[in-house]
């Protein structure tokens, strides 16, 4: 970028909180996606409010393309450089919680917020934010909002967006634009600020976020049940789920997964099962152990083996470590772990996971899968190595069977990863010619120079 | 509207689901806000998704504003027609539930289904759609997504958006838009479905929509609770929130209010109570009587005179047909009821209460105040004669104020009956020019003619 513009940012922000050389923006040319990395040409650092609004107009009348940063673990590129003239504004410099207002129950933060420390400080005040990404130590509340990040506890909890009850963001002239109320309930205006969830970048840039806060839950039981097959784990699924019974967890392990967390922790999990699920229940003391047993009972007459119920806090833990093992032991296995969600009503789930094993038979590739048993977002997890060539052509094919498969069994192309850069040729498949070109009537309406995040989501 | 432009519609839907009669025309002319009827020109019952499209287009085709209207029992004029030259289109020949799934927890209806038919039928199936407006009875499901509905279940259950999954809807051109999955989770393309949430018909014209449904709870309790005070009654509300208790309901009706119910019902409410606290409870038995307990303690500590406890299904009923009759019973009072929802968190009830009582003081004027104390979202019942043009000057100034007085205190203009013509003005003081502004490209993008239910929300 030519110096005098460099120049322009640095009067901004102020010159330490510019990187313009090579090595610096070679850390943000890439996120969490198997993606080309793209190198920016400049990286932004913004620590006001009136800073982050003056440095999108910039961007603006400029014509450079930006791309909002919070911690780069976005799955599906939308967080890869747009292109190589490309700003990153990264929100590490936005990163206060602006206030936790315990009586209306209800917090307002920056974007650049890291999420577990947001839940932590909302805990101690007495409160509960439930949305729990798996990269929620380190991914901010910004890019959960844009990406509608989900976690464990979405089927009972719900995601990112229920708990979004307003936002304010800049337009790409700068200008703030606010929707949505600190009330429970508001009908007042267009719901700008619910378009701006899921909207990966594409649509404006976030200044502040209104959450909601619920009491937390006042006792939870955790259990383990063993199947010897996929289909058995599944449809105990579907039992609970018709027992009306609503877990905040329901999760589902392979049993190539399991080996894998067993040959990484070494915590005796059952390496001949089928199926693991990992149950959590949550509320009031006399309903959770009322549900625990309901659940106990389900399992033992759809043919669980063992069934391992968590007795302390310490059991617990051990219980969940094995699901928070899942990614990490995964992705020792090879050079590349492409993580997938797409994601199909729940009662596909013993089709689609039989699906995605004959996929990887088909195609010579190994793939475990685990994931939100109980909403039906599975993470087919796809070891690879990109530098073979030609197995990584065989592993973009299995996606793309992958996702016609979710699409043809009334489900849709992402669960909670969004689309990005990776999945936007499938977006129209899954909704209309009329979506896609709703979608970009209004991404030129707010973003005529086309700025935002370009390329992304719905291609240009 | 000429002969032939009626014969076009004609053509589309059929001669008997085409109303160009004046007599028919003038039914349709107004709804339930105090304001100034406008006769349509035409009124069109599209009895399938395809005809409703080709309705959509052929509006957009010859400039002729369209507003959908589902049973008109919108209170901010939502559902007037815009000018003399718009077509009604009424949903009422599109009421089809296409499909309730136990399994995967989701329905799929046409915007014309009765809401409180919806909510037998999921009911019917041993499931729970929550979403309760007082107009249920009568109200669509459509209307109830076009303004986010709300209803005595908000705080623990949430309101219409909360429930919304996905959304298929018209753009002018008469091209099928969709948004949003049945899948829990999704974060797949623009949020296009929560945006047509509270768009009060301004952005598209719905076919399908999607809703979310639930477990339902396994048991219940009732009470009522008497205060000498508002002011105790109130911090009651804050209390019970406070001990992390969400009720289902949590209801409030002034000793206006409670005069004037009893004078209608005589069913024995204490008309010298300063307030009525009408609460229930949900979920586990034991949970449920467990928080009954906690909050009869708390209503004891707060001074609270008589705590009546329901004992039976029938005695609960009694206990809400008092919150039932509220609306129906203040307008009994004078010929024109105009029904406020300025919404505020819920620590400023006290004060918002006071300042209503204030107001309607300062303006002679009489104003019964009930609602939803556990949300906010109180309803300022003005009782006057609109033929008596100095008191209704008096009414609009005093709107007027309850307005700034609600903004002041953090709120928001509407909880959950819109913008409409109502409340155009206010808007931009609650949210700023840049997004009065962004709301206006959004609609002129989308309605270039502006023919969806110009004039509405943001003005013209």
């Amino acid at each position: 970028m030519n110096k005098k513009l460099v120049c322009e940012f640095e009067n901004l922000v102020g010159r330490e909180n510019v990187m313009a050389e090579q090595a610096d923006r070679q850390a943000y040319s890439y996120d969490s996606a198997v993606l080309e990395p793209v190198v920016p040409a400049l990286v932004v650092r913004p620590e006001t409010s009136a800073q982050l609004g003056k440095t999108v107009r910039l961007c603006n009348e400029n014509g450079l393309p930006l791309t909002v940063r919070g911690a780069g673990t976005n799955l599906s590129g939308g967080t890869i450089p747009a292109a190589p003239n490309a700003v990153v504004v990264t929100t590490n410099g936005l990163s206060g919680i602006i206030e936790i207002n315990s009586e209306d129950m209800y917090a307002v933060v920056e974007p650049g917020v890291i999420t577990a420390q947001f839940a932590a400080a909302v805990a101690a005040k007495g409160l509960f934010y439930p949305p729990d990404p798996g990269s929620q130590t380190v991914s901010t509340l910004g890019g959960n909002v844009a990406e509608n990040a989900g976690g464990l506890r979405g089927l009972k909890y719900g995601v990112t967006k229920d708990y979004v009850m307003g936002i304010e963001f800049f337009d790409v002239n700068g200008e703030l634009v606010k929707s949505g109320s600190k009330t429970v309930k508001c009908a007042t205006g267009f719901n700008l600020s619910d378009l701006m969830v899921g909207s990966e970048g594409l649509l404006g840039v976030f200044s502040r976020i209104i959450f909601k806060l619920i009491p937390p839950p006042k006792d939870s039981r955790a259990m383990m049940a063993v199947f010897d097959s996929v289909e058995k784990a599944s449809e105990t699924v579907s039992a609970i789920i018709a027992e009306q019974i609503v877990p905040c967890t329901l999760e589902f392990l392979d049993n190539f997964t399991i080996r894998t967390v067993e040959d990484f922790r070494h915590a005796g999990l059952p390496t001949d099962a089928g199926a693991l699920l990992l149950i959590e229940v949550d509320g009031h003391p006399a309903g959770v152990e009322d549900d625990a047993e309901k659940i106990r009972k389900i399992c033992e007459q759809k043919g669980a083996g063992k069934i391992q119920r968590a007795g302390s806090a310490a059991e617990k833990d051990l219980i969940w470590q094995a699901r928070r093992d899942a990614l990490p032991a995964l992705a020792r296995l090879k050079p590349t772990t492409v993580l997938e969600d797409a994601t199909v009503p729940r009662s596909r789930i013993p089709e689609m996971v039989k699906k995605i094993r004959d996929i990887g038979e088909k195609y010579h590739i190994d793939i475990g899968t685990f994931g939100h048993a109980g909403d039906g977002n599975l993470h087919p997890t796809i070891l690879t190595d990109k530098r073979d060539k030609d197995e990584f052509a065989r592993v973009e094919q299995a996606i793309d069977e992958i996702f016609e498969a979710a699409l043809a069994m009334g489900g849709t192309l992402s669960g909670e990863h969004g689309i990005g850069l990776a999945k936007r040729k499938y977006l129209e498949g899954e909704t209309s010619r009329g979506t896609i070109r709703y979608s970009r009537r209004l991404k030129e309406t707010f973003d005529p120079v086309n700025i935002l995040n370009p390329g992304k989501v719905i291609g240009d």
